[in-house]
């Protein structure tokens, strides 16, 4: 999705894919394994800049990039933080940022603990690899994450917030320090998947400016460049605490495509390259974006464009992939608007042609 | 230009370029001659459709593409009329559509006899390859085009028409019929090359109703596919005389890709894989385009971008090529908002970064 803003400012773009046939097909691609130091290496020989569209790169890989001379965005320790909830969680303790009570648990014993000082149940996770809910576990016994420990390495586990609802706030900072932030913007989650976001956030009050600094504070003090998210709960009593951090475009961030004079994509080349960030106001009152996952029939969001063409035409549609698989995100449909009410009417009733 | 929306849509696009290093180089290219029939249909083998984003492709090459089974659009007889000026005029004339006093001229007898009908000076006109101003000429004197005639072939002479402004319709429709029209935009030339696209044309009154009806009358007698560009005269007596026509994304609809919720671009990929139509609507009230020509110091957009994008944030920059050639179109800038006076000047203002 950095294709199309790259394309119109003339910027040239390289991708260095995971397997033939990726959505990345469509720019100048490579393929590789991005774990191998030689293989990103020889990619990297021809740029000015890398930048990632997702935080698994390894910090060995990482260093031999930085170790050549390549300029790298985010910063390998920046992105260290975003590759293990582990570590990002005592940074942003160290930092003073609110976050859940949270422990790192080596085993069950610690985990009951834990439990028994948080009314008996607790969210355990992975400290890497988990995505979209993966990784993420809720438990009410001391024995409910064995398997995971079975598997090796410490487990990080976090009370059971009480929120009203899930907020996300992007932002995103050049390697010269400016720092541009979008509004912020509810996300409502469907079986630990991203499934509607609305912008900005309805009947926010004075969330949206905490929400901003917040994540402008984290930017800088974790030296972040490229764009930011910060997922946040709004908890019963009004307070923001941190649930997640990512490190480039995200999610929650797609309706700023159609939604925004500046979209996450445009800003986070801009951001990489350290040229001066774009505007990030919305174009109108309202955007909502809704997420288009695939369904056991396997028909492509394509196949289904006639419909969905012929009843919305004012609805954006995008596709990722050309095969849908169950549950995974293929692409997504944001309507913009006046009316709260009528935009997300409208991407409902787009979005719907393509589910099920 | 199209490949940015053919990557948010998930459409496959395949590019046949000039050269290599083209600005269509991003898209999976291949390289080769337009205008030979075994290169173009090698091409076309894998593809469901075939578009272009001039008019130059020779009606031979077309005719084999046609006759391999391949869907075209424009279709060949449509872009026949966009080829050449005479039978553009011819064409216009029978349906009935109103176009400035013309003939067709062998010789400079003919053309001293429609000078003396048209008080001494007319636009003389080669009827191919003229674009930006090239291929046309304000003649006094019946040797005013010795050497044209020379150069062999009939051309297009016609009344210099006295207008207030210059004017461009775009619609865009589908095989099957669709039509949607974009709002009426005022175009404002400098030596013969689009210098300022104002959208919508302000203080138009009627003239909207009028132009858009004239826009769709035309796309359906030509039985057009695709985006039609319909350049217009608004005559000092508030008439509405037809200029030239384009079956193409056009100069004058680059403000749709910012300042409309469908832009010509998209807007072009439907209508010839015969999707349903987007929606024109302009996304702010005002959107202001202006081109960016290459100067004699040769510096390119993306090395003006720092002090541009600082400047400006808000302005949407375009930059097509990395070299820039001396009056070559370079790129554009969009600007959009809710007072002309400021949308204009502040795409001005970006603009003027890249001028000089």
């Amino acid at each position: 999705m950095m294709v199309p803003p790259a394309v119109a400012l003339g910027l040239d773009i390289r991708v260095l894919a995971e397997s033939e046939g990726s959505s990345a097909q469509i720019a100048a691609t490579a393929v590789g394994d991005y774990r191998d130091a030689g293989t990103v290496l020889a990619f990297a020989r021809d740029v000015d800049v890398i930048t990632f569209d997702h935080e698994h790169v390894p910090q060995d890989v990482l260093a031999a990039l930085v170790g050549a001379g390549i300029a790298v965005h985010p910063k390998p320790a920046a992105l260290a933080v975003a590759q293990d909830k582990l570590v990002m969680r005592r940074r942003l303790s160290a930092i003073g940022a609110p976050v859940p009570d949270w422990a790192e648990i080596a085993g069950a014993a610690a985990l009951g603990t834990f439990l028994a000082d948080h009314g008996g149940r607790a969210v355990v996770k992975t400290p890497r690899g988990g995505y979209d809910g993966k990784g993420v576990r809720v438990v009410d016994a001391s024995s409910g994450a064995d398997d995971w420990f079975a598997a090796g390495g410490p487990l990080l586990v976090e009370e059971l917030v009480d929120f009203r609802r899930e907020l996300s706030q992007l932002v995103a900072r050049r390697p010269s320090g400016e720092v541009r932030a979008w509004p912020l913007v509810e996300t409502v989650q469907r079986d630990g998947v991203c499934a509607e976001v609305f912008a900005p956030a309805p009947r926010a009050g004075a969330l949206p400016e905490r929400a901003s600094a917040l994540a402008i504070r984290i930017a800088e003090e974790l030296d972040v460049t490229g764009v930011l998210a910060v997922e946040l709960f709004e908890t019963t009593d009004g307070g923001l605490l941190i649930n997640e951090l990512a490190m480039r475009p995200h999610n929650t961030g797609h309706w700023s495509i159609d939604g925004a004079v500046t979209s996450q994509f445009e800003q986070h080349l801009r951001a990489v390259a350290d040229l001066p960030l774009g505007d990030p106001a919305p174009i109108a009152p309202w955007s909502v974006m809704i997420n288009v996952l695939g369904g056991p029939e396997g028909a492509t969001m394509v196949e289904r464009y006639p419909r969905a063409m012929a009843d919305r035409p004012e609805v954006k549609l995008h596709s990722y992939d050309k095969t849908s698989r169950p549950g995974r995100k293929v692409g997504h449909v944001t309507a913009t608007g006046d009316e709260l009410d009528d935009v997300i009417a409208r991407a409902r009733a787009a979005a719907a042609f393509f589910q099920g």
